[in-house]
């Protein structure tokens, strides 16, 4: 199977790592695939089985161990709202909360170019410890190593974290029909940053991004409304658009998504159209979504308010799959009255944007 | 400390990524001194403040986790004796054990160049799996990202590893005067391997890599020599003389090191000289370093050899600094009967050896 796919793909291609159904595609069939089905996991754990934001090992005692790791090759190192020590952090913690896991500990390996500005390394690692401590997260190891001068492009820093679970971890798995789907703020910021950061066509309106540990948010939800949590996860590469049809098939059921419920900022709407982008595919570094009992939806709503997310609401739900439709497609319900189909991103999209 | 430190050394040089004695520096002050000092650790374990093969944080009921990541930019990525996907899972695994640590699972982080031969992808990641299989270690979780073509030089992995020790964990700073000071095999293969595959001047003789997990060694070492076992360590980046200096500064004594009874082999020991390096500087990726009670010293290199790693060796010996002498120095016996001092290495090194 891995062999024909090569042979149809001889390269890897920027769509490969766009977060998208390319990118999906090459790692069921170069890494999945390869592992023998014994070795993807730990006993009474999950991992490539399921592919979920974090890997869960059980720790006996109903507790789990979540282990999470991702590079971050992001440009500019430094955009508005953030930088990528910033990401790095905000991004290792956010997967840990997504399968309701108490963060507790990063490692940061960094890969620098040879002739790297100190200074710039310093500010990089700086805000990566200043969001590492804003969570309360401890920074216990990592590894740092040059490449020479033209064999990377300034930084690349990969960032694991491990927290634990106490009780059942939260899965993509758990999402089921009748679930509303809740966000907790703006879709697309970081997308729309760090692309106006890199054309320099931002129009006047400044895009920040909103890179920022969840910590603050994801805690109490968890504390209040875990049992009532089925699924959770952050739009990172792919958007919301991803996330969603990731559940859809997962779960084999149908989510429908309520646009003119979904918070984007104008700015961010106006920019994506400007480029042609379904501003449900741009990546967000600072947003839950999840899939909650229909019952404490709106009571979780005004719970994220009341924690500062003031922008959070109720964007869709989920539904069992009419026999006449494929299970894994997101409708959107357009203001307009109309539906169209929420594609699963595919295609560049955005390179080096996390 | 760390702006002035920045001034004097605006860039970052290839030297700071060898290993020795810049990297040294650079972590310190660049990292471990912008993290508050209650952020280091989680309480109860051991993190940055000892900067070990892996971090250690505890689990309750006698256990510790440990953790490490690490990030592989070798060149060229199939050598001799291995490729990067096996020195990726082989570096892992040996940095869980040598804290005492039995691998249970790991994550990898795949960074690869846009247009990189998919082919070459599924062979590197074969390789990794089946290295994972060899230790019994799971692959439950990770990343893959492209970087646009230029942007990176053909692939990084970056791979994190979970293990867990089973009572105390073995850390650098419990070696002691007195110790015998045993290494399990051959010295330098991998640097020697990595170097006449770049340079091509092998000069006839062929030097593989030793890059292999080290776990069929340690589990039965640490099941019967556990409480005699003070130290342990792999000598990759820097080779024998980093690490023997790193304990020796760890722990404020002199090691004395029996150069003649250091094994290195014969090819490897010419193709050092030719390059005008130290073979106790290069590196290796399938060697154990232990500081062992003396009692037990003979027994330990008996079982290793009996375990197939038969050029095991008793090399040095741990001893109180005299109060003249610097406590950081590793004094080398020399065959001819007169000392040199093992400097910890500095300088460029090899770039890219692991």
């Amino acid at each position: 199977m891995a062999d024909a796919w090569v042979k149809l793909w001889p390269r890897v291609t920027l769509a490969h790592g766009g977060g998208g159904l390319e990118t999906h595609e090459l790692v069921e069939r170069l890494i999945v695939s390869l592992v023998p089905e014994g070795l993807r996991r730990v006993e009474g754990g999950w991992g490539l089985d399921v592919l979920d934001d974090a890997a869960i090992l059980p720790l006996g005692g109903g507790r789990y161990l979540a282990v999470t790791v991702d590079s971050y090759t992001v440009k500019p190192h430094f955009f508005p709202g953030g930088d990528i020590g910033r990401l790095a952090a905000s991004g290792t913690i956010n997967d840990l909360l997504m399968v309701g896991a108490r963060p507790l500990a990063a490692l940061d390996s960094i890969v620098v170019e040879e002739g790297f500005p100190t200074g710039d390394l310093k500010r990089i690692v700086e805000s990566m410890v200043a969001t590492l401590r804003e969570a309360g997260v401890a920074l216990v190891g990592g590894d740092f190593k040059v490449a020479p001068r033209g064999e990377v492009d300034g930084i690349i820093i990969t960032m694991a974290g491990v927290g634990v679970v106490e009780g059942e971890p939260i899965l993509d798995t758990g999402v089921r029909p009748g679930d509303k789907i809740v966000v907790s703020g703006f879709l697309g910021d970081h997308g729309a940053a760090i692309l106006s950061a890199r054309h320099r066509l931002a129009g006047g309106a400044r895009v920040e991004s909103d890179a920022r540990p969840l910590t603050d948010l994801m805690l109490p939800l968890l504390d209040r409304f875990r049992p009532f949590i089925h699924a959770a996860g952050d739009p990172t590469r792919g958007g919301l658009a991803m996330l969603l049809n990731d559940w859809a098939r997962k779960n084999r059921v149908v989510i429908v998504v309520d646009e003119s419920r979904v918070p984007v900022r104008d700015e961010v709407r106006a920019y994506a159209e400007l480029l042609g982008i379904d501003p449900l595919a741009l990546a967000s570094e600072g947003v839950a979504v999840l899939a909650v009992d229909p019952a404490v939806a709106d009571e979780v709503v005004e719970a994220m308010r009341s924690l500062g997310y003031e922008s959070a609401e109720v964007v869709g739900e989920v539904r069992e799959p009419p026999a006449s439709v494929l299970s894994s497609t997101v409708p959107a319900n357009l203001s307009s009255g109309g539906f169209r189909v929420l594609e699963p991103p595919s295609g560049e999209l955005v390179p080096r944007i996390c």
